[in-house]
């Protein structure tokens, strides 16, 4: 994202070619700032000669806040020995995350050139898995022996504090590294200066291991309001800091990853316009089609009551709403508890708690929609209740004399019994002519009476019972919302048993599982309250 | 959330009233430790019972690190005398919100119960609106005058320490308190002692001002990676600081808020398992209820179109597909777009760059899933695309004796140009007699033919063509697909623009939006391409 005032300040410069700009622009402004201003399309040779004005340790402060994709093209644009040298001058988490995105081949080439301590303290932080404490923590932290005084230590520290990622806490540990206690700076400065560290150190600690997930340490490091955390490995040595920066940007990403799952995209990490259409393209429709091919069910399910909905089109209308009905109220459940898992607010083990308070949740919604679902369907006009065909072409009506046609109203003739005592249309009850057209009634022939009808008669279906449909639609909006509470709030607890992102649940996977159910559960209120008409 | 292993001790060490095991506990734990063991459902009175064994700093700070709910259930449980001193030494930030979420008489009658200079701290805290800045700034920040020398300032500090929220970040203000600079506590420690501040001091300076909205302010603390962030009134004059562990806190509301909002549940602030049933049921019903108001307009929709499903029953089974592609479309590109405006990835003037991007990318979406649609759809079996109707009675056809019933294959029966010539039903064109049931063939009578058909025939209307209905699907699918794309992706700049909050684009709301235009873009593309048959 480039910088709206400073981006075109940096082309004007590097145009000019003016070094003396260079080097003021970049020592004058925060290195977040100036890689911003940096972060602008700019050619490659362009990015490195406005850098290299600056300082190495401020070249790799700012190289450190540019975009992983900046960063990446700029490595492949510079000699390695530079590099090289860049990289033994940026944050040791920073590099890691840097080096961790090169491949094998331009990884190994500039870690050749490197320090030998350096290369094996990268080496180590770029081999643990990414989303764990590991993949985020960092080196650089300040310590010190427990042992030494107030005075001794803040000498000390003032000899650290140049490479280290932070001083605010100094993390105190024996000769194996473990870890046997934390003093804050502001301890440090309020404490009498002949105190020994021991002696006022914290002790009740607060720490994570190195292959905990981060958003454990971050969930950690908001509850105890800490500037960083200690990761120590199996035997409690410290390894690592995790600070609160990098947790808040693990909080960030897990929120974006979240959002993406739900919205059924798939994990995008690259930034919105930067990243390369076709990747995009796979990912995307990648998503898309499983979800169209799950919907696909939907037209399953739909076939085996293709009968039903043929004798009675007024059902096919308010498939979309009780099918929906099911996805909405599944999704809310289960984003509800997706979250509560998330913040820690419930865990696996209340799931019969969860479970009972769902069941009365859905069933308080589902009588309100169900309601609302009522009240509307008993609105549904006849005309739509019993649908009518128009029809282009003439055509005769033959019946028994015993059972003439029965002119109803004006224009409308009711067929006693309705047609399928005589026709082979099962449905068909009334015929009404176009306007302007009187029937001639016909005189009886061996018993029989034939009807000419005109073009353009409509024949009109039997209306449903107006309060049976609305039984029909009120009911089964009222089961679905309580199938779809239920399985929304119980999906996201099963998929963190099995170990799965209970964030799958909210997505709209499982509104479409939601989906192929109610269609079954609709159609079978249906049968039970209709069955005399479906069968 | 009580605490697994501690909330257990805390209820054994009250039912022995075991003070010195209380002061213990309290004492040595952390205080977010303490707080969440004590979170566990206690009586209001044992809560304060073992609480007043801690000194009065520890109870203020355990007392902050509790659920805001618990909170107002212990401040109704206690006298105002108790609490007014409690929050005296309270952190500035944290009394505010408690005080916030009071009734006006409850805290009016412990405000009048405050030392005056803190009262007028405390109510000009207050009154910062929601979300903004100031209501998650704190006041007690650490500063000094800028003309003083690093050992001066060290000296002042140790003093000021004790009752600010953070020493590391010390801010330089003027006699009008403008705010000139800032010095971080690492600066301080690694300067010569006798430097002057203003020397030494940053100056370019990252502020927000009071009515920022927070989540503008959790963003800057983490693109700067800072501790703390000034935040200035209207005359560049230091008001207070947010420091990071409130910016973390505002980024996991922000992110909690936006999940629910996807998953259409509304703005849920209390935590799952407490908060009191009625309320959650009301805000649950509200946002479900106006969603199946909104999606009521797809049975509307759908009647305009009945007649088209009536004669073409099989178009009514693919009506799921097509509308959920639109919603899951939309969805997905309103995630992506909500998220980059949300990390500042795009802005609203790049409205026509991302329209042109997501064309592109509805089209390549839309021929994806257009082709896997048009692939299924051409698999549907003749059975499902010509709809077959079972008839329990007996019945009979007349036909001239010129065109009599052909038999197709073994009990199967053609009427010769449709039974629409003959007979009122438009659509019946072959007849399926029963398993071994042979039929009779009639004598003309008067130029006419008797057909006697027994129970249980089927009637069976001419399929629609497989590949018709192939390329009704698949560019039905392809067009939804491209509309919900481009309104997924719209809607969010729409919404930021006219001061909405974006992320409704992601809610199920445009979801339903979608599904109504989608049925729109169904039916009328049928309508040409099956336009003979539907009218």
């Amino acid at each position: 994202m480039p910088h709206p005032l400073f981006s075109p300040e940096v082309r004007f410069i590097l145009e000019k070619n003016d070094g003396a700009a260079m080097r003021e622009f970049t020592e004058a402004l925060h290195s977040a700032t100036v890689a911003e201003a940096l972060d602008d399309h700019l050619k490659v040779e362009d990015s490195w000669r406005f850098l290299s004005h600056s300082g190495i340790d401020k070249q790799a402060d700012i190289f450190s806040y540019l975009p992983p994709e900046e960063q990446v093209r700029l490595v492949h644009g510079v000699g390695k020995q530079q590099m090289a040298e860049l990289i033994e001058h940026m944050g040791h988490d920073d590099r890691a995350n840097l080096l961790r995105r090169l491949g094998p081949q331009v990884r190994d080439a500039i870690l050749r050139l490197i320090d030998e301590a350096e290369r094996r303290d990268i080496a180590s932080l770029v081999n643990f898995p990414e989303d764990t404490a590991g993949s985020i923590m960092t080196t650089d932290y300040a310590w010190l022996p427990a042992n030494i005084s107030v005075d001794d230590a803040l000498e000390r520290l003032r000899l650290q504090a140049p490479d280290r990622e932070t001083i605010y806490y100094v993390f105190l540990v024996d000769e194996q590294r473990r870890l046997q206690g934390v003093v804050s700076l502001r301890t440090l400065i309020l404490a009498p200066r002949k105190d020994i560290l021991a002696d006022i150190m914290e002790t009740e600690l607060v720490t994570v291991g190195v292959t905990d997930p981060k958003e454990k340490v971050a969930q950690l490091l908001a509850r105890y309001d800490l500037l960083a955390i200690p990761v120590v490995d199996a035997d409690s040595r410290l390894i690592g800091i995790v600070t609160h920066d990098d947790a808040m940007d693990a909080v960030v990403s897990a929120a974006t990853e979240d959002a993406h799952l739900m919205g059924g995209v798939g994990p995008v990490r690259d930034r919105y316009l930067e990243a390369s259409f076709g990747l995009i393209w796979k990912k995307r429709s990648v998503w898309l089609s499983c979800l169209f091919l799950a919907e696909l069910f939907t037209f399953t399910a739909l076939s085996y009551f293709e009968d039903a909905i043929s004798r009675v089109i007024v059902l096919s209308l308010f498939i979309p709403l009780c099918i929906s009905t099911g996805g909405n109220s599944g999704s809310q459940a289960a984003t509800l508890i997706t979250r509560a898992l998330a913040l820690n607010e419930v865990r696996g083990r209340d799931w019969l708690r969860i479970f009972r308070h769902e069941l009365l949740m859905g069933v308080a919604l589902g009588v309100t929609l169900g309601l609302i679902g009522f009240f509307r369907a008993s609105l549904t006009p006849e005309s739509v209740r019993g649908s009518s065909h128009p029809r282009h072409e003439a055509f005769t009506i033959k019946v028994p004399a015993s059972a003439p046609l029965v002119r109803e109203t004006s224009g409308i003739y009711l067929i006693p019994g309705g047609i399928s005592q005589t026709m082979v249309s099962p449905e068909a009850e009334r015929i009404r002519l176009p306007e302007n057209f009187d029937l001639k009634e016909p005189a009886p022939v061996d018993g029989m009476l034939t009807y000419d009808f005109p073009e353009r008669c409509s024949l009109t279906r039997p209306p449903l019972d107006r309060w049976s449909l609305a039984l029909v639609i009120g009911l089964s909006v009222f089961g679905i919302c309580v199938w779809g509470t239920l399985v929304g709030s119980m999906l996201p607890l099963v998929f963190q048993r099995i170990g799965v992102d209970p964030g799958i649940a909210s997505s709209p996977f499982v509104a479409t599982f939601v989906d192929v159910t109610g269609i079954v559960i609709y159609f079978s209120i249906a049968g039970v309250f209709l069955g005399n008409i479906l069968l």
